[in-house]
């Protein structure tokens, strides 16, 4: 079996490590945080003193997979990497980058003959049970090589429907992870999946707020319609067009707490969704669904309103409209 | 000089009364509330005790001018004239009303012999002095015996430069009135008119968003740049390619107030905007920008937030993400 | 075992005709299409020689599921049912009705003594294997009578995880039927599916879109990146947020033709997804993802581009600039 | 009088160069095509060999304008600049640059004593004769010092009516040029001018594309409106809400040629519409206006369309719609 080192043990570091331990497969792991070691450890990690313990606790060819938040601390670590690591050795970033840092890293790490790999992993908190999808940019050799660790953590063919047509193509794909392309492509199929994402949840998010006016009593009487959102998105898991799991998720949210009073309305977002739209714009490819998802974010929490207020300014200028209070 | 029956003294309805004493037309009016008409009256109108009274005081062929809100109040005015005028009269909506009402209207009205127009007038507390734009629907005959009211009206040439290549063309047009088409064609175009409007004030108010957010503390400090608003929109009134009314207005609420305290951040919206969005839906024509505008609105009213919720939901459900509060 | 009427045997009618007829169900049913009646009646419906055949044929109280092209066809059945059906009989519309003309039909019907049913019908071609997901406006009584015929038509549990915290509530939705709420609901909430199928699609496509133009030769050469947009799809389909039917069928259709040359990149729209909008704009909610999918159909078609050729005008006018050929 | 040096003799170069001549300033001017400085040497200008001689043409301490396109012609003359001018001396960059560049110029020609300007410039080829619309970020020191090479620049007070409240500010933007603030302040006021300029250009070229559409012959027949958009456009200078330069350029450029036969319908885009968007997504403002013009754009050109198949390969999938060819 091989053996990983893990660098990062936040909620998606442990349990990939753990993932991979439940497969058979060592792991070499350290954290800032002692805890999170001792914890990961007592899962039967090898639990390290710091980076470099986690680099001398590997046999060559090693692999290092760090999992940090996205800027310096990622930057920090492949950085440390270029000077432990040797010849023929991999450096992974599985966090959250943004793909033009993969190809200055690959660059900056070629003449040390390290190797690096951007993987994009998505799975959230149910990665452990589930799986990740592993979407992986990077050369070749060092994904061949590394093929069994991808085989555990991603999810498996499962109960998944088989696609008809692929004769030909990787089974790895079918079995959850894919060698994107060169170095930038996992963490670009990735960013634009997260993409996706914030698209998705959005129309869904959408969908609930037409549903829960529809009632409205600015409607005329025999206009307004009162449903119940928990059924409805429960109901749409079954047989419709949109069933997906992020319904699933929303119809558990909803059966938990139809006024997800839990929630303040305020939503944040990360680097992918913005990265995309700065892609689109890059690349002239209009992508009014995915940017209207991250604005949607951006309003959300948005106080300040002043380029409102310069509308109802203009009003007044022009038409003597006082905004009602 | 021509007479004209004037219904509706609100802010519009009694500087239409003024602006065409003033050009030494006679005008009947009436309102519900007599301190209006009282008002008018003593600018040199000839008040009248209710709408029949109106139509009374006038010789045929008779025009009278209804200056209500849209809805009911106008619906029933129209109604009410259908009963009073004489066929070769002339009823007109010079309101905000939905352009597909007047082409009902103009139908109903037509087998007793009185014409409709349906007139859209832009100008705002400023028509007084400046002038109405006036856009026509309806039948020749009728607008070519109102053409000095029009005349009146309407800014007429001023000091704006000639367009160019406009040999052929209908001199009222640059006098500031135009018969835009048949029934409805007036209101058509005055609602494409405030949908254009919707989309530059709402270019405008991003705009001041993006150059008050420049100083934001979250951008590293050599990339903050702070500028005054009041200024800059002054500067780019001259010379700029974005010089325009909706400037002006905007330079002058912000010299006054460079905080845009007295408003609250809530837009309203009148049907126009509405109207403009589902005309592109019913024609399959893309509006993105005309759409944004009117959400912008709809969102700075938007207290609930549900669908928002809803993300946080999603993301709490798949990342283990909890919203800071 | 139950009977239901069906008028209107197109790929829906017929399907939905013979998954009941498999479950035991009676079937009394009629096309203007001869063949497609001696079709489903090959599979064991009793086929009618016209509408009122249908009535004829079955016993009191009723059910016809007229399942006709929206407009004209539908409204036509609907009125005749509502001569030929006699008091506690339903009439079910389960066509893509906009839900306002379900208040008004329902409205219609009710001083007969006519049930109205309006049914919101998701589940495509796939429907006959995988079932319907059904959403149920109308009147409790009728709709608790027909629930062996829904149960039979949806999808019941399967597979699907079951959401936890669904205590209490009604079981039927599990099995894929929903009574959504009064005259108008099922159709509403099939509006609003519809309208979110929109949105999730644009996004899909969108995210397509980049990932394709992320090897432009417009980019510097070390930031093009080329991936496989079938395998992107497919390895999304193992453990990634964004997993879903619109992205199995998406993956599928790549997998088997990866260029997509058989479409031509113009893209039609049902009602469904303009009625959202135009939902959007009466409720004054906004909805900048469901319109920016509808809008994005719109500009698939749309070859005049005439207001792209005004802003090359208005270029031209202030910067000289030529838009090059 | 004052003496500036001028680098890039295209429109905008020259006629900068021109109307300072004509208001008695010197230029030493120099452009790579010597025609070009023939041309404008024969209207008064001191005509140079190269960069070098623009320099040495000047007395200290010297102003040069650089006025070339963005990206690498800029930057070499501005490092050029770097190695030729003394301590005290301004360079200048009166083009289309991102302001982030100009906070990194600055900064490195800061430890050579040497002044940097950025300048936003609006007017277009409408400048000679109207004024440029000047927009300065940098120290105060240096822009006092131009203050009269401003001054003949811009277009002065012309017949624009004054804002009211302006006390106790700057006379100098009632000229029309500003001191926005620190270096970049000027290229990013120019940049949010230019974003607000695509979204009015979108807002009028969609209300262009609405009445275009009106009468279509998919609407009812008593619904088909046809109007004149040359005389709707020339009817809205005069006295609308919506009176503007861009409007006025419409009017002009639908009176000469009504169907705008000579434009293609492809739209190009310089760098600020793309910045305005990124600035937006960087600091988290929601600009869905100013996004959209730029994704029409981005739309008009756009062959390839794989999205839009994509959305049809999924309607195909699941509910056997076949695209209409």
């Amino acid at each position: 079996m091989a053996a990983l080192g893990i660098i990062g043990l936040g909620r998606m570091g442990a349990n990939i490590a753990r993932r991979l331990l439940r497969a058979g497969h060592d792991c070499v792991v350290w954290d800032r945080d002692p805890a999170a070691v001792a914890s990961v450890a007592a899962d039967g990690a090898t639990g390290a003193a710091d980076l470099a313990g986690v680099v001398a606790g590997l046999d060559g060819p090693r692999a290092v997979w760090v999992m940090l938040p996205h800027g310096a601390p990622t930057e920090d670590a492949i950085a440390a990497l270029g000077d432990l690591l040797a010849p023929g050795d991999v450096a992974i970033d599985g966090g959250n980058t943004f793909w033009k840092d993969d190809v200055r890293r690959a660059a900056a790490l070629k003449p040390k003959g390290i190797h690096y790999l951007d993987i994009g992993t998505s799975g959230g908190v149910w990665g452990l049970e589930r799986g990740y999808c592993l979407m992986i940019g990077g050369e070749a050799d060092p994904v061949a090589r590394l093929a069994p660790i991808f085989d555990a953590l991603a999810p498996g063919r499962g109960s998944i429907p088989a696609t008809p047509r692929r004769e030909g193509r990787s089974p790895n794909v079918e079995q959850g992870w894919l060698h994107c392309g060169t170095h930038g492509a996992g963490h670009l199929v990735k960013m634009v999946h997260n993409g996706v994402e914030y698209g998705m949840m959005q129309a869904l998010a959408e969908g609930l707020d037409l549903l829960r006016a529809a009632d409205s009593p600015a409607l005329p009487e025999d206009h307004r319609i009162t449903v119940d959102l928990a059924d409805v998105t429960e109901v749409w898991r079954r047989g419709s067009v949109i069933t997906s799991w992020l319904l699933d998720l929303t119809a558990s949210a909803l059966a938990q707490d139809p006024a997800l009073s839990r929630y303040t309305g305020t939503v944040g977002d990360s680097g992918e969704g913005r990265w995309t739209v700065q892609q689109a714009v890059e690349t002239a490819v209009p992508a009014p669904v995915l940017t209207a998802a991250l604005y949607a974010r951006f309003a959300s929490r948005d106080e300040t309103r002043f380029g409102a207020k310069a509308l109802s300014a203009m009003r007044a200028g022009f038409g003597g409209h006082l905004e009602p209070k």
